[in-house]
């Protein structure tokens, strides 16, 4: 049975409204109940036992439902904590304009044929929130299926998957870019045994979004996970908080995010476009900050099922329980893939075991206790049960095969375990027979058929839970760095970017910007050391290209000749390219050249690049993006994390290199990043990370207009 | 009901003998029934309806299972197709020596306790192999918990799995390394309603092994697939001719292999070692040979179905229909993902959808058909097969929802279209309700839930047929090249080994070992060009690293220097290293680097690597691994699927490159590994792709011993 609705004050902010309404009034309430309206939502509201007050609104009827009907909302004795439209969409903005301020918190709008639908239905929809706003009044949708919260009994929607009763709600919450994909998962979560206790279909989000919903079911008691069907993400700040919330809270947000081909649809005409598709961003994003991936709508159910039913981890140690060798070597390769540790056993725990089981058991990690063990449930739960207990181990993986007659006690066994650890376990149970697959797709504990999938999601609990560690021990690695003077200067031709980049405390090679020879060589003479020549002009994006590069000059004559030969290909290549002149730069004897760029998100704003330098970076991909700004110690995962970091611990008998720098000039980055709005595109590439700091060879900035 | 026994001839080969024997003796047979023993095995071969002659022998009864038994194999009238064996180890040995030759066809021996206990079991199992093979008898295990063929009713098992009646035949065939898990695999088929006809628990394969079987199954009309569960290929040769059978047959095998987090755990010594872990080159031969890798379990069920009820893909190009929007956009985005198109409605068509479809449905790939179409089974087949029926695509993809009530129309119209149609589709249907879904289960059409899931299924079965069709075409593609006389030279010395690839046609930099200053600067004069300096050494691995390479020197002072330098660098860093002088290079001017490497694997010989070249090459990853020889349609492949492939093309306004001269020089390459035995690595690294021809700038071949 739900629970009787929570007494809350009038003054409940507006999704308290939703989930927990003291009344509901359902305009264009009706007696057809079969139908997706106002009549079904009406049943489904009484059939799931709502406690609270209920109106019908229709001016055609007297009573419906068994119910007294009004004629209009304003009529209804207000205030009303949720109003459920479900009329002609033209009708809309009419409801809201006719309904006194105050009357109602929220409207939850189940009509399609808005936005949807064409252009005029945009406008219709535009009508309706400039309506709704003039009163006050929160809108979830329009073109929603509806809402549930199954622990009050509380189901406005026309969702088919709501003409039952008895379900039982549970820990998951779903917020549905899609009602009907948002519904096909209840109803596969349902089959599955994994309950949903909130659901709410966003439709349009012409108000309320993603993120409102997720932030405010995120901090319900019950909720231990929230999972999410997105579209696209419209709000990048509010996702950044919901999901900065999530991490600090232990809670996962779990999405199934559609639209990763698209990403190559939209093959960018700029190569640093190219990096970063829309979904790249997104992903980069959901790596960030936390947020848990899943690959399809099963892969969905399998997290959720594996966040409901255990504890957090401490750490990323597992354990593997087998009676079969071949499902363990499953598990261990899987969970090995997925960022998991399967440490040997400890000295001691090995003698407990080997005592326990017979001569032929494999004492390791895997630990094979034999075909035998299948039919002692207790004696398989008593050596989880010693692994478990163990320090060397945060979680453990038990994998079983068929166990058609002996299923029962294991599973007492289990249960038992489940109530008494604090360590997160899971079990692969491959084809159970029918009764027994009735049972333990409600245990207490995880269940999954093929040992991989189950290290798979086991995986990614003891993962997630370590990166929130992580992320709250970064808390506050974002304070900006001091900059010069320069730091504010214009982006006015690569002179002025050069001082900008300094200023920003990102090193450069010694340069100039030269008129004619005589300035250079006087430069190259004052160094000591051979120079590359570069034409200087803002408008001239690949230099090595056209030939107006010339590196390793080290004599005059050399130099004279470089001179003039850039500027001829300058003008060659570039007729109508403004050009400063020539830039001179001390040759810096590279280290390991990385690529550091900085692209501007219109969801998520400034994004900084990370990833192997030099002509190959696009092709060879390893290119992390984060976004800004960010720390040093935010950038040390960033590096740690990429497949450049053997590099610079001084690969092949190498130099060992500055990481250290090199952090500090990507978070110095991040934070130009983050204050210079008219920054588009910046490509610093490469920049050579030395034995002491590095130095950015070459940088080509993309500005953008700013609005004052 | 099965089929009767084939009847075949007393000379039939032995698998014939144990896939359709037309008589079986089961050594070890008693009325215990319920233990994994003789006892069982007589139970399940008679439960299961086997047909033919079936002799129990136990010395200590005179009759078991209602039959007559012998006392030994000897008694039985002879000869005998199939002799299963179920006495302890100790026993077996004896029972092929007492044995007349010609007596027995072959032997299935279930008995454990051999090779996979101890040494003893390995002595105990050496024997046995001895007195079998002194009579002629083939071995299939020990250590195997049976086989099966459930078209003739031949069931010699003690696999609990077997323990019912009942279980249809169907067209998949399952060949186990592991007895348990091959079991857990048909278990968890049967609930999935995938059907298997054959099944082999393979054992300690002392005799013969995973690829026999394999390559008997593939020749049986019934069998479409051929699956794998495979901890180890054992007979590289083998394995591949199984592979080049299936495709030209094409009929799939798909494996289940573990193990590739063991890749991790040898890594190797030497630089290449690490490139080329076992799991590695194994997945590098499934790839060149399309062979179907399985994630897990689950997933090899859903390619079973796929290829159990698809007819074979004519191309790749997709058609998704849906009448949901978000499940079309999952579907694509894992169809493209996986290497299918999903191509646009052509304009004819467009027309005939949308004559049939609401206004408001959405006329493209992928086709939106609005939720009303749930309802209307009819409706939506019309427009599947509208879309089977256009050129522009090969196969198709339907997502539907839940459908609870309507599902038994659509299935009808499912059924027709999979009677009627030579392409093959697939459904995804999210959370049917429980009378559909075991309906679904047992279609004639592939069905799944999650509609990535499908789309993943699908775009296998696609991939899978168009690389039969592509490797089909390159047969013969392997003809050796013609080579210079020194391509026998033995590899002696670096000058020997630049000898050894210039006569496989491996184009070198001009170069000499050289004495002396004096030769080394009229080489130098000679050439008129910037030349490099390197120490001669056979036992100096990493040149750069140690100074011993010098770079750009175009003068004879500088020459002198560095001759100096590099000798002495050499003595420092290698004291104990032969030196054969100083090898004088001419400077390349280097288009694109690459990497081509040979590595020997201990199972599948020879393999060529290629990827990206340079020092970055094993952290940056992109290496691909192929093994040799091939010709040059390979490497050209080889080449295209590689992210090297858009460099080669002109990238960033530079020159197109000799793609081909690459190709060539790959193949060249893979001829050299396969005749030189005596190659044990080759790193050729890097070779510098230009724009006519491509240079191996650098070479370091590790020499084996060969036996003569």
């Amino acid at each position: 049975m739900p629970a009787m609705s929570t007494i809350h004050p009038t003054t409940a902010p507006p999704l308290e409204c939703l989930f927990e309404p003291r009344s509901i009034a359902v305009v264009g309430a009706s007696d057809n109940t079969e139908r997706m309206g106002g009549g079904m939502v009406l049943r489904f509201i009484q059939d799931h036992g709502f406690s609270g007050a209920l109106y019908p609104v229709n001016p055609k009827r007297q009573r419906v439902g068994g119910l007294e009907c009004h004629p209009n909302l304003e009529s209804v004795p207000g205030p009303i904590d949720l109003a459920v439209l479900a009329v002609p969409a033209a009708a809309i903005p009419g409801v809201f304009a006719a309904m006194p301020e105050g009357h109602v918190r929220i409207a939850q709008v189940m009509t399609s044929g808005f936005a949807e639908l064409d252009e005029e239905g945009a406008d219709l929809e535009h009508e309706m929130i400039a309506a709704a706003r003039a009163k006050g009044v929160r809108i979830v949708g329009p073109n929603s299926v509806g809402t549930a919260n199954l622990w009050s009994g509380v189901v406005p929607s026309f969702s088919q998957f709501f003409d039952r009763t008895g379900l039982t709600p549970g820990e998951v919450a779903l917020v549905s870019q899609s009602g009907a994909f948002g519904t096909a998962i209840l109803a596969g979560a349902e089959q599955a045994g994994i309950r949903f206790g909130h659901f709410v279909s966003s439709g349009n989000e012409t108000d309320l979004e993603f993120c409102d919903f997720g932030r405010h079911l995120l901090e319900q008691e019950r909720v231990k996970a929230v999972c999410g069907y997105i579209e696209s993400v419209k709000k990048g700040d509010a996702f950044v908080a919901f999901a900065r919330r999530a991490a600090a809270l232990g809670k996962p947000i779990i999405v199934l995010k559609v639209g990763a081909s698209q990403a190559g649809a939209t093959a960018a005409r700029s190569h640093t476009g190219a990096l970063v598709g829309s979904d790249t961003v997104a992903q980069a994003m959901f790596d960030a900050l936390n947020v848990v991936r899943a690959a399809d709508g099963e892969d969905l159910l399998d997290l959720a099922r594996m966040f409901a039913r255990t504890p957090p981890g401490r750490g990323r140690n597992l354990a593997v329980l087998t009676h079969s060798g071949g499902a363990g070597v499953m598990a261990v390769d899987a969970a090995e893939a997925g960022g998991c540790a399967v440490p040997p056993l400890p000295e001691g725990l090995a003698g407990r075991l080997a005592d326990m089981l017979p001569a032929f058991a494999t004492i390791a990690n895997p630990l094979d206790m034999t075909g035998g063990a299948a039919f002692q449930g207790k004696l398989m739960a008593d050596c989880m049960r010693a692994m478990l207990a163990d320090d060397a181990y945060d979680a453990a993986l038990l994998c079983v095969n068929l166990i058609w007659r002996d299923g029962p006690a294991l599973m007492n066994e289990l249960a038992d375990i489940a109530a008494s650890t604090d360590k997160p376990f899971a079990v692969s149970w491959v084809a159970p027979e029918a009764d027994a697959a009735r049972l333990l797709r409600d245990a207490p504990y995880p269940v999954y058929g093929d040992p991989a999938r189950t290290a798979r999601a086991l995986t990614r609990r003891l993962v997630f839970d370590a990166r929130c560690r992580a992320l709250a021990a970064a808390e506050g690695d974002d304070d900006a760095p001091e900059v010069g003077p320069d730091a504010s200067l214009a982006l006015d031709g690569v002179a002025a970017q050069g001082r900008v980049l300094a200023a920003f405390g990102i090193r450069l090679p010694g340069e100039r910007v030269c008129a004619d020879v005589a300035e250079a060589e006087d430069f190259r003479l004052g160094k000591g050391v051979p120079v590359a020549l570069k034409v200087a002009s803002p408008d001239i994006a690949h230099r090595t290209e056209i030939g107006a590069v010339v590196t390793g000059i080290d004599d005059g004559p050399g130099l004279a000749r470089a001179f003039d030969g850039v500027l001829a290909a300058a003008r060659r290549h570039a007729p109508e390219a403004r050009i400063e002149g020539v830039l001179v730069q001390e040759m810096v004897t590279p280290g390991l050249e990385v690529l550091i760029g900085v692209k501007r998100d219109p969801v998520f704003g400034p994004m900084v690049a990370f990833g192997p330098g030099g002509t190959l970076v696009e092709l060879m991909g390893g290119v992390a993006l984060h976004p800004a700004p960010f720390g040093v110690a935010t950038a040390r995962r960033l590096i740690a994390g990429s497949r450049l970091a053997p590099l610079l611990d001084g690969y092949r008998g190498g130099a060992r290199l500055d990481a250290d720098g090199l952090a500090e000039t990507l978070s110095r980055v991040s934070h130009m990043a983050a204050r210079r709005a008219d920054i588009a595109e910046l490509d610093l590439n490469p920049v050579a990370v030395l034995e002491t700091g590095c130095v950015a060879l070459d940088y080509k900035f993309t500005p953008r207009q700013v609005a004052p």
